[in-house]
């Protein structure tokens, strides 16, 4: 049995990490020697199966590139493969088996044992990432994970590497393609059940969909980028999120009228001292970079006072793409191998802000009489909230009031909304939904 | 005199090329000790001084990143400071004085002295890159560049980092602000005159404007763009281009109603065995990612099969903004300086296609007769182009058709325009615009 498989019960290794660094160089100097780099496959679904195909097609220009040609050492899969032999025999270690355990299990040996990592688990990342950024720190491997955010699109290497000097303020992103493409289906008239059964037959969203459509799969994504946009530290439990199952159709057909598109969005940012990460379904202004996001695609904005904004946008699905983002990493950590791995700015805890002020849109139906309209922004008024647009619509007996307010606070926006559905010519409780307004010019 | 300063008359300095790595190493390591890092600035214009005034600001948290200060050691305008001086005292030179000389001599002078090199001159980059980048890798200096492609949208960094063992396709970029800031003026109903009249009173457009309207500043840019994905030796020569300042207004409105906006796009494709880079101003049809790119701001497109596309859209001039990428660039110079440059892949020189294929918007005002469209009609059918959409407008005595082909080979289409122009119904010659079609899905 060799060394490394010793601590593979999950449990701490400390020996290991206190094997010396020119040893662990001299491990990696061995495998160098042999002009391949040997990499190790966990997980074999159609992410695995995709990064096996492309790895092939892509050797022979990777090795021209580096001077080495990777190499596949091993695969497992629940069925076949030891994870031990695949560690003991490879350099790099692909995790995309996903989910806590025995991911993290895996990725902590590896870890341990020098090996330089590439993940596309963001659960993972989410709830165990400080173990796993102080284990790649103390054992001076490698821990890349774009492909755990937004399929190809670069936003942790832009993050990371591009925007290290430089302050941001803000994070929005469309980060889950599943609930995009339900969102969009809807825009063009098809209910929610519809959408999302048209993107369960296109492969974009499981049999069981409720962590697209929670909200839970952005929640861990935005909370690993503000980890890496802020130095935050946090875990999910730390992120407001709130999902798309409860939208109607017809919310997007008058939001369509006042030239606004539904999207899931999620926010990280700095507020005062502290920050705020949440995702929430929001409609934009069709000028808002994120608008023109649509069917399954990812996109994220990034704020900051000098830099106004950066946006990328792409595929946040597929197996290709995916797989692509994972060997962009492989190719990263082959290119900087014996320079060192990445480093992670120090974390800290931050203050999370409470209320976030927002514009929003309201839906209410009320009684069709005369200065119901009068009435209702009377209570808006009261807490602040002034309106920005408004549609009156006559529906027989009642009329539907569709509005859209400046910013407020949410606490009197929530205030607002209950005194409004407890007006005795209001026929039910009022919807509300954020709207992000276009602040670029 | 110091030694390095007997090179700066811009002879190769053979003698300093050949010091011994571990001599350069050295040199590296003794202002490392300071544990600051001295960074001298050639060019004091709108970037250089919002560079300055950023690195002021950004010098502690950078420091706590990177463990090395930054400090300005020098700044050399057209009145003050000896380059001389500035590059003995410097460990890392950022160029921004623009043009070709003396700029290139600076940067080739700083680099044999194993400089490393941050520049934003897309124009020496586009002339002389070969000879750069070589002098960067034969004396193990860095060479960035990021300002000088699309202000901060991080492009060379994704491609030459994200996308490095990815195979490109294709890139279409809208590469200068200036130009799109006229064109979504023009689409607002300005003039070609008066939008370009605005671009100067709002500080996006020089007195004189021909290199940003001409097309040429463009050019150069898609020029590097194109070295970079495809490893192509070419210079402004190989690129064809073609400006704005031959556009009409109406043609802006017209297209509107067919749902396209007008882009100045710069293209770079592999296409068989050859490459094709090119500037001219195009269509877009609402879907595609460029299309919602207005203003001044930049945007960047990059296909391939296995990443479908990646966009990336962002300010693509201003002071702060450029500034911000150039402190980008001095980042990762600081936080890889002790292991070794960025390394480009090498370069072949590549068959350029001579004709492009794509659809083309056309423009033809007629005598209004029966069996007008039909006679139009007749001779694109002959050359192959098969329409579209259509418009037909009355105009008193003449009709004015405005059509949308589907793609054709560019010698096709000039000689349909050709003999579209000589029938004898025709009342000027017809205007023919690419556009380019949505292709993602």
């Amino acid at each position: 049995m060799c060394p490394e498989a010793e601590a593979l019960d999950g449990a701490p290794a400390r020996e290991r990490s206190e094997r010396s660094q020119s040893e662990r160089a001299q491990a990696r100097a061995l495998h160098g020697e042999r002009r391949s780099l040997s990499v190790g496959l966990l997980g074999h679904g159609t992410v695995g199966t995709a990064f096996e195909e492309l790895l092939r097609e892509r050797a022979g220009p990777i090795a021209s590139l580096t001077g080495r040609q990777p190499v596949l050492s091993g695969v497992l899969t629940r069925q076949q493969g030891s994870f031990e032999e695949i560690l003991e025999r490879s350099e790099v270690i692909i995790e995309l088996i996903g989910g806590v355990e025995p991911a993290r299990r895996y990725v902590l040996a590896a870890l341990e044992a020098g090996r330089h990592v590439i993940t596309a688990n963001k659960q993972l990342l989410c709830e165990h990432g400080e173990e796993l950024f102080e284990a790649a720190a103390r054992n001076e491997a490698q821990l890349r994970f774009e492909a755990a955010i937004a399929g190809i699109v670069p936003v942790v290497r832009v993050l990371t590497e591009s925007l290290q000097g430089i302050e941001v303020s803000r994070i929005h992103g469309i980060v889950n393609g599943t609930t995009n493409f339900v969102l969009s289906e809807m825009e063009s008239g098809c209910s929610y059940e519809q959408a999302l059964a048209k993107a369960q037959a296109a492969g974009f969203a499981e049999a069981d969909p409720s962590e697209d459509v929670s909200g839970r799969d952005a929640a861990a994504k935005m909370a690993i980028l503000a980890r890496l946009a802020f130095g935050a530290q946090l875990t999910l439990q730390d992120v407001r999120y709130e999902g798309i199952d409860h939208l109607e159709g017809d919310d997007l057909q008058y939001a369509r009228e006042l030239g606004l598109g539904l999207k899931l969005v999620g926010t990280a940012e700095r507020l005062g001292e502290g920050i705020s990460v949440r995702v929430h379904p929001a409609f934009l202004y069709s000028g808002h970079p994120l608008a023109s996001v649509s069917g399954s695609f990812n996109a994220v904005t990034i704020e900051g006072d000098s830099i106004t904004e950066i946006t990328m946008s792409g595929p946040g699905a597929g197996g290709k793409q995916t797989a692509s983002a994972v060997l962009s990493d492989l190719v990263s950590v082959m290119r900087s191998v014996d320079h060192g791995g990445m480093s992670f700015p120090p974390a800290q805890r931050l203050p999370f802000a409470e209320d976030v002020a927002g514009a929003f849109y309201l839906h209410v139906d009320v009684a069709d009489r005369p200065g119901v309209l009068v009435t209702v922004a009377e209570v808006l008024v009261k807490w602040g909230a002034s309106i920005k647009s408004v549609l009156q619509r006559g529906l027989g007996e009642n009329a539907r009031l569709v509005m859209v307010t400046h910013p407020l606070s949410e606490a009197n926006l929530r205030a607002a909304v209950q005194e409004i559905a407890e007006l005795e010519l209001v026929r039910c409780p009022p919807r509300a939904i954020r709207v992000i307004e276009e602040e670029f010019t």
